[in-house]
């Protein structure tokens, strides 16, 4: 399953410079080359015309209504937990390059371009790039795409009129802080991607200007980026504690249960492997205890931020980002979206052991395809929000089975929010809790049931009027 | 403000019937013939066809990201709470034909016709009429709408190929429950509008069969219609009781405090306005404790279900309807979407007093347009999960002061969830509760602040695996 090949369908409707008309058949697009080639007289040109403005608009509605099913259960669960349901990478398992943790890094040091096209045989795929180069580009747009909103605010703003008279504070400071915190945001994710800028931009050849192409950007991106911003809340700061004790310290803990020493019988690491890590703590945090650990991750929102923080920090709480300044509703105080957050809590560099290194590893790619070529080759798999990210968790949970050693454990921690369940094109299929337990326990798992465990996923640290609950299942199964 | 004017925008593009071409240029729509009778020559003519395709890919892209907005906001929700973001009804009050409370009503009566055009000046409007004549289709499009989602899931079935032996319940099964409870679903909405049919059917000439023709339809109308079914729930079952008791009881409990006596000292009814109220039941349990009452809502999707509810049942537990079968997602038990409910679980006409008659109304329209010409009409203000529904809070504010008598009453709860936050198109301005509380008491309320509420809207009876909870304000504003 080639993912980023469903790019191809927009092929012929993307043209780079938008507002330039054609003045001859041959630079007509084919589409419209193909319409008109079958018209003889003026009045079938002009029937066809028609014809083509329809299915224009009727193709327009078919992808708004795809896309509003597809957002729609994206901002159900407002986060993009696991790998997110996109066009996403495909290919066969790539380790990211690690840095000697014994070094000592300098300042402002060039991250590391594990995903540059010339290191990475995948992207050589024309329309695995194009994807590569549009989750680029939504880091890289961040400002621009931030700075509508603060227009929109502007002109609420202004609409009030007279009724400005009974506000107690000055909006346009409000306006003055929510630039001040975008351009915070702005300088954090310009980092991350820092070493594919010239990817991402192209120089106008008359003004030497440097822009991006508007068919670069995909509007969907944006509220994945936003997501990812929120999940370093989550993952990599110390008011994300209270969700990672939530979510992550009960499977480590029920880990431990299963193999107390890190070191097995054979005088080998235990290792365990962690299918859509996100931005990779939970792997960090249980490579800190010893044990051998590869994250696994689909997105490359994610894997660039995680590389980012797992490999190019000089020290800890080294930024500083803003990620809720994004909605203004439900807030108390007037001042709560703008609260800070310093990232990382901790520079993995400092807590691991430098023996570990060949033994904590991302791999990037689908989950299925990279798993079901390593038969029993893990102690361990740990899903957290991860299950319900399949087309068929069938074929999930055959794979968790497969690619586990004998007397293998998966402990699994989530919800059900299956994220294709809305979209017309993946196909999906959503399996109650009741039909889960019997399949795991079909496939070949001796299944345990814990409590559940009510959590939120990347929410905002601040009292807010409107949380999303999940109440998940936790359970350990493990291979007979 | 004349919401409904915005559908103007769409008189262009729509077309009754989709897949005939037209032969001449004279049945070319207005835009493309405009388009053409600028351009001389042929090749002038294609230069102007991919111009005129650029343009439509354009605007499709504006609509789409400007849809995707607007559902992300209201998908936030998983509600319609209040009135719904959308170009809705803004005419002037309307009474809605009560019924006689003390007749014996005949098995299967027609419905009332309030909304019928030619009961109804304000659908003489062209654009009010489109938009009126949408909510209906929506409502006889549920049938149709719904079984694509059938259509899906079983090609996600089919997807999963030989995974289907490890599965315990026929899956088969679970779609032929799924199309009974649709029918179930679509035969209450159906006599919820069978008396506006001739509204949404049109007959082919030839054929002689009935059809809604596809420019009579609105996407976003499918969520609207959803979210009617399980407010169906929150306000007319017995297992909403658990909502109603958290959102209605204490703001009539509070009520109750300030006029103790539903007779004032003049020796008329104490009159109550209950802005954004749904399906009306919190308006209905007021009445029954003595007290004038009034709806106002926006939406005719509520407008057309609460009419339906207060005035047209024979008996409580009349209809019996599914509305959860929407989502297979984070449910724990395999027949928990399927749960039926029985809806009134009171029949209105039953509880309320034959005396009330005249003193128990709704009014259909926006809420400042309407009470800012009713000035100290009221003896108290009700609002929950309402204020958020304004483009600027700060008039409905001053707008609920207005149309208080001197010492009248505001009590409010709800979430700050602002409706138009994300709209490009419609103003919004997003003040936090800090901020409301000032312009509260300079618009000139004494203010008294409850303990916050924590409850969720129109969720599913079920253990789910995710809730949205809603920590509500709650306070009570007398008008100095």
């Amino acid at each position: 399953m080639k993912k980023g090949g469903k790019n191809k369908n927009n092929k012929l409707n993307n043209k780079g410079q938008q507002n330039q008309v054609s003045n001859s058949q041959s630079s007509l697009n084919p589409a419209a080359s193909q319409f008109f080639s079958q018209a003889k007289t003026e009045e079938e040109k002009l029937a066809l015309l028609e014809l083509l403005q329809k299915k224009l608009q009727e193709k327009a509605q078919q992808k708004k209504m795809e896309q509003e099913n597809q957002d729609k259960h994206q901002h159900g669960a407002q986060c993009s937990h696991g790998s997110l349901p996109s066009p996403q990478i495909s290919h066969e398992q790539l380790h990211m390059p690690q840095q000697n943790n014994s070094m000592n890094f300098p300042e402002f040091q060039e991250p590391t371009d594990a995903y540059r096209p010339e290191h990475n045989q995948f992207l050589q795929d024309e329309e695995e790039f194009k994807h590569f180069r549009q989750v680029v580009c939504s880091y890289f747009n961040y400002r621009t795409d931030s700075l509508k909103e603060v227009a929109r605010m502007e002109r609420g703003y202004h609409n009030i009129g007279a009724n400005k008279s009974y506000l107690k504070y000055d909006f346009n400071q409000r306006l003055e802080k929510l630039k001040q915190a975008i351009e915070l945001n702005a300088q954090f994710l310009d980092r991350i991607v820092e070493s594919y800028h010239d990817v991402a931009f192209v120089k106008d050849p008359v003004t030497k200007v440097e822009y991006i192409p508007q068919e670069y950007v995909q509007f969907r991106d944006i509220s994945k980026l936003r997501s990812t911003l929120k999940q370093m809340i989550r993952d990599w700061s110390e008011e994300g504690k209270i969700e990672r004790d939530l979510c992550y310290k009960p499977v480590l803990e029920e880990f431990k249960k299963h193999y107390p020493n890190h070191i097995g019988a054979d005088g080998k690491r235990v290792r365990a492997l962690f299918p859509g890590c996100g931005l990779g703590r939970v792997v960090f945090d249980f490579a800190c205890l010893g044990y051998g650990a590869q994250g696994n991750e689909f997105s490359y929102h994610m894997l660039f931020a995680s590389n980012f923080i797992l490999n190019m920090m000089n020290h800890a709480k080294e930024y500083t980002i803003s990620p809720f300044i994004h909605s203004f509703c439900n807030t108390f105080q007037e001042n709560d979206p703008f609260r800070e957050y310093k990232i990382p809590d901790v520079n993995p560099s400092d807590c691991l052991n430098p023996e570990m290194n060949d033994d904590f590893s991302m791999a990037a790619g689908e989950f299925v395809e990279i798993y079901k070529k390593q038969p029993e080759e893990w102690h361990g798999v740990c899903t957290i929000f991860f299950i319900d990210t399949a087309n068929d968790i069938v074929e999930y949970i055959k794979t968790i089975h497969k690619c586990l050693k004998p007397g293998g454990v998966w402990i699994n921690l989530g919800p059900l929010l299956y994220h294709y369940a809305e979209s017309f094109t993946e196909p999906s299929i959503e399996l109650s809790w009741d039909e889960v337990q019997h399949v795991i326990k079909e496939v070949g798992f001796e299944l345990t049931i814990h409590p559940q465990i009510k959590t939120h996923y990347a929410t905002d640290p601040n009292e807010t009027m409107m949380k999303i609950e999940y109440n998940c299942v936790f359970f350990t199964a493990v291979k007979k």
